[in-house]
């Protein structure tokens, strides 16, 4: 267990208490007992109180602070891991967008003609460079994937459509030296969506689709659309309610754009050809809706799509902690659906 | 849409209001906008307030009072169905135990020798007879399936292990003339936790477990044990609470036994060789914990396991309103995953 790195800051950035303006103040996170249903290091994490979700940051430089108060903590985590799982981590630009290559010791023959391509959460505007590494870390320590992590052009300095550009551009360059069959996608949360999002690009495009697709709790619907929005506003312990700094972040990100595209709210896209997909969310999940209206909309196209939802866990908590014994299942669980559906 | 019968007697029942004393007056079911994210016509019935929850018999004729007051309309959703699916139910006896089959006017040949068993909902207290029927209607219509109602025994006046032992012992018999492989179980809510204990007690007792089973939101837990029971309490919109009837049933039907028995409560149970599962939630369920946590017992022990989850959905809702376009969408889903494990 990782004491000194209280995993709250994670995506959801405890440092935003810093910076910015409060005024959701109407809306208040509820407090539960400690679950009994969780492992008792989980149940310990999940009674921190959610921090920094209600602040409203107004001009670039308070959106550069929230961004570099969070990141010290993260790098540790990432460290942390790189130690645990003896990962190496080498920045490499493909296709002009910076990345990270990240290798775990050992691979089975198989996975070594394999790579995961990782795209990172934290809104759009969260977690540049090493701090977006921490979800994709345990995934190459527990699964033996090679991952491609992008480091994606963030909001405000860059809005919509660079992020999603810069990672299509790296998918597609992979494509010169792998077989889209041999090629996963994956990330939670406003990674979640793009790993949505690229997909249908490719469909849009013709160019070939990647072999499976892990989307966690994935903004789907950058509108306040979506019964979970509100039936877990204050139920949710990590983003507590849209109306904190996520409907900031829609507004530098998304801008003017009409948030029913497919390419900012992949929800609304076309599953019709959609590649196999694995959901994932929490029972508190503010984005659980979000995340089983997509899987509505893979059923109705009979296409491959398996959902988990974690007891007790809000939005992206699920590779918050990555020392209990849940998170280490969690990838596992991941793990074993990439292995069933790449080649 | 067959606007006389309002659903929300089902399983919740509606006339529940009529019988027993009220008392969780402390708790609230919470009022949420019409949701924009389901089809106008679930909408509407979405937006019924509950009733009939926060009610507590004392006395064996309280109870029959409230089970024969719910009767009347529940059969006549039944007559509605089997005129609408051109469907045959046939009182029948098995192994002692009163059951319906329901026969589809057509069948492909594979399904004519496939059998789904069905053990009906209602927290073994309500739903006697036809009128227990209801969610097995559609599947025998949609899916093409025959289907086996077990009609078991219910508390107060028959309490545990009575309904389980019926259950079992219509099992066994169907084993007489159809293969395991070929014997799909499934129910909702208590009716799912006992389609979960059925296979267990194969297992314990050395006999073949069925090829598949679904499980809707099933009672994994009967002791208020779970993250949804509290975090839902108020946004599920037809058991609203653990406090209200619930409970009570709870005591009639378990008595002194301990609740963490897997035959009372089978998400204590093993499920290292448990049967390709379904597991069925909605967003608002207060049974979600319920579901995941059997969820990630599956998981754990590396067996196949599928969950979906519905938006905007309380518990067991998904088949109260059989002409909504989301109930026959639930209906496929569950005709494609037997269509996958029966053989």
């Amino acid at each position: 267990m990782l004491n000194p790195l209280k995993p709250t800051l994670l995506c959801s950035a405890l440092a935003l208490a810093q910076a910015g303006s409060a005024c959701a103040d109407t809306i208040v996170a509820q407090q539960f007992a400690p679950l009994t249903t969780v492992s008792p290091e989980l149940a310990q994490f999940l009674q921190l109180p959610p921090v920094g979700w209600d602040v409203h940051p107004q001009t670039a430089e308070q959106w550069e602070e929230l961004v570099q108060s969070s990141i010290p903590l993260s790098e540790q985590l990432v460290d942390h891991l790189c130690t645990q799982y003896e990962l190496t981590v080498t920045p490499e630009t493909i296709a002009g967008v910076p990345c990270f290559r990240i290798t775990p010791p050992h691979q089975p023959q198989l996975k070594q003609d394999q790579v995961l391509l990782y795209l990172h959460c934290g809104g759009y505007v969260l977690n540049p460079g090493k701090a977006g590494l921490v979800e994709a870390l345990p995934l190459a320590g527990i699964g033996g994937y090679t991952i491609i992590a992008v480091d994606y052009r963030m909001a405000p300095q860059h809005p919509y459509p660079a992020a999603i550009d810069d990672a299509f551009a790296v998918y597609q360059e992979l494509l010169q030296t792998t077989p889209a069959s041999k090629i996963g996608i994956f990330g939670s949360s406003s990674g979640g969506a793009m790993s949505l999002i690229v997909p249908m690009m490719c469909q849009e495009k013709g160019i070939a689709q990647p072999g499976a697709v892990m989307a966690g709790t994935p903004w789907s619907d950058l509108g306040k659309v979506g019964d979970t929005y509100y039936s877990h506003e204050g139920v949710d312990q990590t983003m507590v309610s849209y109306e904190g700094w996520l409907k900031d972040a829609v507004r530098v990100y998304a801008g003017d754009h009409d948030l029913k595209d497919p390419h900012l709210s992949p929800v609304y896209g076309d599953y019709s050809n959609f590649p196999p997909l694995l959901l994932i969310a929490g029972t508190r999940d503010l984005f659980l809706s979000n995340t089983v209206r997509v899987q509505a909309k893979m059923l109705a196209a009979k296409r491959p799509v398996e959902l988990i939802v974690y007891e007790g866990i809000s939005h992206a908590q699920y590779f918050f902690f990555p020392d209990v014994p849940e998170t280490k299942q969690h990838y596992r669980n991941v793990t074993a659906f990439f292995e069933r559906y790449l080649q």
